[in-house]
């Protein structure tokens, strides 16, 4: 990322963005956030606070990313038209702002561009319909106050949401836990790593479920002597 | 509002006040808080950090209003004696507390007397009572600590509750997206203006639904371009 | 609790703890977290931040406490083989911390011990799992942050979680409204009182529900009007 | 206040407003925002999350309100045009937003035409130099965040300010302690009861640092002996 | 702590209480509350939220400890007669609450009987004058906002200050790191401690003043080499 | 930023960094987080909830950065090897956590070798020493709560600091008013729009200071009329 875009990003609309592939989505989209973010290393995972707008909202595509201004959702309209299928919109504010810059108008729209969902750190509204839309929804907020059409922000520039940097095309995926992004030049290895640990944490969930302790599993006692724990019978 | 009430508000009753016109908010209730908040020029809506006790939750009606103090819900009882059919009590607290100010045996004595729902800047218990009862509350915290009842606030007085002004009478709306309040003298033409801005939105919502951009169907393009928003294809 | 313990509480696992009676245990567990509250005379809430992961979510039983770092969770594998059936495990945090200290395969080997749920003044993981489970959590939030193991703790010293002392051994029950303590001592006496007080809220209800007012049920007239409140019909 | 203000308060600046009695005013200026809070019945309080840029601010003086959009400071140059001498300017905002809508330059203009200082439920910057300048200004948060001038709010209508009703020509008065509103109406009578109150105080002063208890002076002993309380001599 | 002061700890006043022993009171007083807290094997240390009202504040003294309700501070007149010389107050409450629950008036009863300071998990107020006064004070929030007096608490029991356990008699210390409470009985042993530990940090100082690297003084390349870290030099 | 590094950036330690060239630096210093956020075309900022230690602290430095655990502050020690003279350390924590990372004597080590300052979003100890030794530290919290050596972060990595993206020998300024990264190729330009801004604002400030309106000298009033802005004369 360039000094240029930092200091000069207000005010761009990247056309066209380099996606994550569509194949390497596809692997990523069958896993959690704790998952991914585990194989991530334990990287890009956004805020907590962060939350579904309903329960067992689940979203995974790639980012068209936006930066809005606080009060000012125009940009979300200009941001509909580089939606392509699969796409996760992800908003940004240059401040922190609980507003509503999102609704069912907006929804339908993006919808009809073939999004899958948005990640906003900012607020939402209509969530009583965007729920029957099943449209996921992952916000800092729920308001009904609305925005104004005021004034430019970008376009799939490099963003940073909730604590995390995204940039256009990199693979964004949500669940009850939280959202995690993906770069998308990790996103093959990121599913590699995360498929390997699923198949490896189903031996474990067996063996626990059966009684064995992770103590023994994982065999931490000598270590945890070592660190000086001690048992008292008294 | 007179300087006298803001001076000596404390420990008054005012039992004869003017509600809104019931057909008025009869046509109100059909409408959600973004909808109204929208028709009331972007005006009433109470911060947002007010949550509605289970998902789903929705009421309107005419104001009751009280005025408690931390740790106390001595007043709800005098509120409940002033409610009538339709109302929605509306409790402000002189401090910030979360302390559960109502649980279920306020709840079946406000349903006796016609109530439907709560709206409470402070906290609420009994949450799976109250849900099974579906009496809606919107509460700033859940929390089981109960309240005393040794001192004085007032009932029916103008207040300030989660940042809006409510006035004995006002209309108040919450959903999922908050709540809102329309002043008694505004209900009429409020309910107009939500009425024709659901009609126009149906509209929007079929053509955004066919693929029609937002920037087309509100003709923003040009003055996106004078605002200097520039397109990159690189 | 002796000085002893509270300066030097790093590093044990009392491995005897004398549990809550198992027969006044049952008891409680009938009675809701406000009841409980106000039997104990309104001591032993837990702060009103600790949620449930779910819905409905509710757990009764004995406590095995663990003292945590922040991001880190070993302990909680040590505290594991101290779970008999009936225990609740309390996790406490040397500092705040929203890290996901807790997730499924824990809850896995947690439940084969016969623990019935978890509170923790920290965070959880895998809330999509737990809920398919239905193993109840009570947390301070959600996040899909992993954590490592390299500090030692304690199990089975006495806590301070979410503003209550624990000791292990005491009773812990938690649904929609919160989580309380009850002293293993206090056990017998507490279920006494809750019984009782349920028993006076049962006709308490009905006659609210039948519209007898608090105000008269509970005699507040007169002690209203001496301590000045005024009607005012205008 | 009227329904049409509420419901229409966008778009307006009223130049003609009823500023408070400048000799009450004066006798205000002598007491501290908590004798004032406790004269006015303690009512008018602003939330405590107000606070001074520098300590020992204090400020007194007539109303002159703004309602600010998030992110925006248009009307702060509106409202500068409106500004009399000894006059406070109380600025809203319709969102919560810690922007900085507020410097050093503005504070040159404010200080020409008269104005004593600002209360802001929002942010502040050159918090540097207005500490140099000696104005004071009681705001939510210092952010060096810088404001655009895109949208239209209202001078001089009533506003809600961290959570106190305000009314152009209210008396303000904030030092350490917080902020206090009083009603212009109310202005003379207030004065009076603080200083009587202030009074008062003094007496009670020498007593306590006499060495004689409050339980004594205040002849609370019976009292807490019938309300319970119990002295325990193991 | 038995079970029974737990389940009725409302009411009661002990009056004979265990200071801890005032020489080691005196050697505690002259190290800092992070020095202590890590004397104390990082135990005993308050939330943060606690700051004290003016910089520079310090205080270390012996603890009586006071129970108060939110909105009402009647308990610390109660509290004021139990006060000996080099007495700290420490008060919790109930519920979290930030009025002013504190002011010059009772800062001048609690000096005349020789306190040393206050530590409230609330707010105060009379900022000014206690600055003025130098009466040292931790607290959650400072407010202007008054309270009542209606409602017992107790004094001289154990409770649970800004998350930690105080019991009557402990140490309380007080500086701009926070604050820590040592129990009585650990007093001399911490102050050890804390001795050694400050003599151990002066040589560190020297050489870290000179270039030292703690990687070298702490011998810590071998074991970060073990845990992976890698230096780059492209 | 390429992928790489974001997927492994635990556990390395670059050596080799290209720092902003010093006579910009030199240049930048010169002006306030203010004016140089607006010469970044408002962009940079970090978010508004780091504070300085002490009123009047200042710094501006190249940044060498360090990604912390909670809880953990072993990669200070590897960070002070990598200080250069006129660096300022830039320290992030992978999760959000108050503890006291940083005290005098890795100040006193920092200073040593040429560090300038210390922005963390995490908590700083020891500030009654920090604020004598003139050290400027900007943090989120203060406690004494003190962090263990256990767990490999990284050294000057891209790191996200309170939500501002920082890369190793970026500029980072901080004063009252907040804090603010220039990227190392975008300093030139920054210092000198940053003159020229203050060039401009001295002009303003003098016409200002005489009385002319912002309305006036920023030609305001068609555009608010055109707005829709009305005055009423009532």
């Amino acid at each position: 990322m360039s000094a240029e875009n930092v200091a000069g990003q207000i005010g761009l609309v990247r056309r066209n963005i380099v996606r994550a592939d569509q194949s390497s989505v596809q692997r990523l989209s069958g896993h959690g956030v704790a998952t991914v973010h585990e194989a991530m290393g334990r990287t890009g995972l956004m805020k907590s606070y962060l939350r579904p707008i309903y329960g067992g909202a689940h979203l995974c595509g790639t980012a068209v990313t936006v930066l809005l201004h606080p009060g000012d959702n125009w940009m979300m309209h200009v941001a509909a038209e580089q939606i392509r299928p699969g796409d996760v919109v992800v908003a940004a504010v240059t401040a922190d702002c609980t507003d509503g810059f999102f609704g069912d108008l907006l929804a339908t729209s993006f919808r009809a561009r073939g999004a899958v969902g948005l990640v906003i750190d900012g607020g939402c509204r209509d969530v009583f319909d965007l729920t029957a839309m099943k449209f996921p929804v992952f916000s800092r907020a729920v308001s009904a106050k609305g925005t104004i059409k005021a004034t430019i922000g970008s376009v799939n520039v490099p963003i940073i949401c909730a604590g995390a940097l995204v940039s256009p095309g990199d693979v964004v995926i949500g669940d009850d836990d939280g959202v995690v992004v993906v770069p998308a030049s990790a996103v093959h290895e990121t599913a590699e790593r995360a498929a390997s640990r699923v198949a490896n944490e189903e031996e474990k969930r067996k063996k626990l479920a059966a009684g064995v302790l992770g103590l023994d599993m994982y065999n931490m006692r000598e270590s945890l002597t070592k660190a000086g724990l001690k048992y008292i019978d008294d």
